[in-house]
């Protein structure tokens, strides 16, 4: 396993270093990610050459996003077919590597399907791995494709709930291009809306413990030129009581059949303050994020993540993946026991609308997400 | 302008060393404060030996907490008139050093007038600034018999509420001793809880942006041997749909005639959570928090602190005062704008019972804050 940070801040406009890119340089592929960690204080690319190294970027959150976390999965297979690894076992690792985004186990089904499949038909090792790079690259153009959808629909919602125009639109954890092949989720509907025009003020929650809105989502703001505002999560409140919030808009990591959608922790306590003060909520995410097998908000597992993230903390500016206890500044006692889930659930009665890129869904209900699972599916066979 | 950072850890059990003293050393009378700023890492005294030092003190939160404020001002009063410095000037210094807490006003206020009082009736200046320092004294005395009727009649409520006993309790900030000659407010409700044996969790809200309940109030817990866990603000929602809150213990910096409750930036979603889930959300402060001036709480002015305190992260490690823009650690991109007030106001009907050394006001309305004040007036005059 090699592991390398090649910073590459130099080589040209650092604003179009992609997510995630499949690279086949002399030394044999590779799958190189914009590391996530380390934003905004370095634009840094790590290089995966194997899955236990792409494992490890999405524990430590490097890598992360739901739709992006499915585009690693997808590209973490074909690495394993095309390197000559075990491709099965690397299915199963990637697969686990963190349990409530949905997508991250489509990704890695979609590239075994396809490596299977051809594998089955009498092909090669190399034929199949072609198989799979072809099935993870296909799904990143559709990645893309979706974040235009969602970005339109998402505009087009607005519009009919809000017909003045000049939006203030608050948003948490990070949705923009660093989740996705494209331009994302909710932050490309807020994006679209700023292209128009029309952003008047985007609030983003700095989204502790791991503020990916402090250190992703303004940075994607200022780099859009976008007319942004930061604050503490807790501060969200005295927005809408004075009247500030137009509407909210959010991802997704898992939408249950029943609608109710896990999301990063403190999408919930908006979910609420937003019903409280009748202001539209809204979610943002690729239909790949429904997963039908999970028939509820109750049956999503939602991931624990350790203390330390909480007690300690880890300024962008220190190089590399551990993220280990003890590693950060100390913020708490020694000795501090924490709470730390990674998300948390809204459920449907909560969520006003479901923008995905098959079009908008609301009211939301079990019947009206299982319409979306059927045309979804027929976009997919198509 | 002398400041000075005596560390006395190693003077006997830190445990006991006081939020604020007053001390009259052969160079002249100070008043000491354990400098906050600084725990959990260090436990430091920080010593003033005039106005303009205790002013930074509470501009930077070194001293902080709405009762423990009101003894500083008194005896900021009390340091002017005992130095000879210029009392009138030094009482308006400290009464605008933070917009918000109506205490720090009370105790500026209540010294100054013992102050007047006794040079009008012909004292000279000793004797005047004696009568000051008496006056400070009787407060800091009051103060402390505050905290134990507050605990008493918190108790009684909550058995009342929840009569199960063994609970749970979410608090917000930091309301213990080290805002207040006493035990404090909210968290000495928490600690007799504990003392009966009756606490089964106390949940510690980590208060972004300056981290409170991190480094202050798990510190006092821990000191306590409370049974206590931390969590980003954010993750509140999650605890409240899983049914893990029992009652939200809270103190208050400003409490309107119509009963609206200023506190801790998170207090006004905490509260919002508690409506939605039916769970009693419940004020502790001494009666002195009510200001009979402010009418309602649109009419309290809530302290907008500067943005670095949500950009930056400075260390509890790193010592002394200066807390200005590019001291601390950058979390996110550089020229980020933030809103960062330090308050929001909860109104009336969202708060289930304020509690105070005279007892319980619920429901709230503006006649029982009435009753409440004339209550108080009747105690402070007998």
């Amino acid at each position: 396993m090699v592991d390398q940070n090649a910073d590459l801040t130099a080589a040209g406009d650092p604003a179009l270093l992609p997510s995630l890119r499949w690279d086949e340089p002399p030394e044999g592929p590779v799958l190189v990610l914009l590391d996530q960690t380390r934003l905004p204080a370095e634009e840094t690319e790590l290089v995966c050459t194997d899955v236990p190294a792409l494992v490890e970027a999405i524990r430590t959150l490097a890598v992360r996003g739901a739709p992006l976390l499915g585009l690693a999965g997808a590209y973490g297979v074909a690495l394993a077919a095309v390197r000559g690894y075990d491709v099965e076992e690397a299915a199963g690792l990637l697969s686990g590597a963190r349990p409530t985004a949905v997508n991250l186990g489509y990704g890695v089904r979609r590239a075994l399907a396809a490596y299977r499949k051809a594998a089955a038909g009498g092909g090669g090792p190399e034929e199949a791995a072609a198989a799979a790079l072809t099935a993870a690259r296909e799904l990143h153009r559709q990645d893309a494709e979706a974040s235009l959808r969602m970005a339109e629909h998402g505009v087009a919602l607005l519009r009919e709930l809000l017909p003045g125009g000049g939006y203030r639109l608050l948003t948490h954890c990070n949705t923009g291009r660093l989740v996705s092949g494209g331009e994302g989720t909710a932050l490309a509907v807020a994006r679209e809306v700023h292209r128009m025009g029309e952003l008047r003020r985007l609030w983003v929650d700095e989204t502790r413990p791991l503020l990916q809105g402090s250190r992703l989502t303004a940075w994607e703001a200022a780099r859009n030129g976008m007319a942004y505002t930061l604050l503490s999560d807790n501060a969200a409140g005295s927005l809408f009581s004075s009247g500030e919030v137009d509407a909210v808009l959010i991802g997704a990591d898992r939408i249950a059949a029943d609608g109710s959608v896990a999301n990063k922790v403190g999408s919930y306590p908006l979910a609420v303050l937003a019903r409280y003060h009748h202001v539209p909520f809204i979610v943002v995410a690729p239909s790949t994020t429904v997963d039908p097998e999970t028939p509820d908000g109750a049956s999503i597992e939602v991931e624990q993540r350790p203390g330390h993230e909480v007690t300690e903390i880890v300024p962008p500016q220190v190089p590399g993946l551990v993220r280990e206890a003890g590693v950060g500044i100390s913020l708490a006692p020694l000795g501090t026991q924490a709470y730390n889930p990674a998300f948390d659930v809204t459920p449907p009665e909560l969520v006003t609308a479901i923008v995905t890129e098959h079009g908008v869904v609301s009211p939301v209900t079990g019947d009206a997400i299982g319409d979306l699972c059927s045309r979804s599916r027929q976009v997919t066979i198509s």
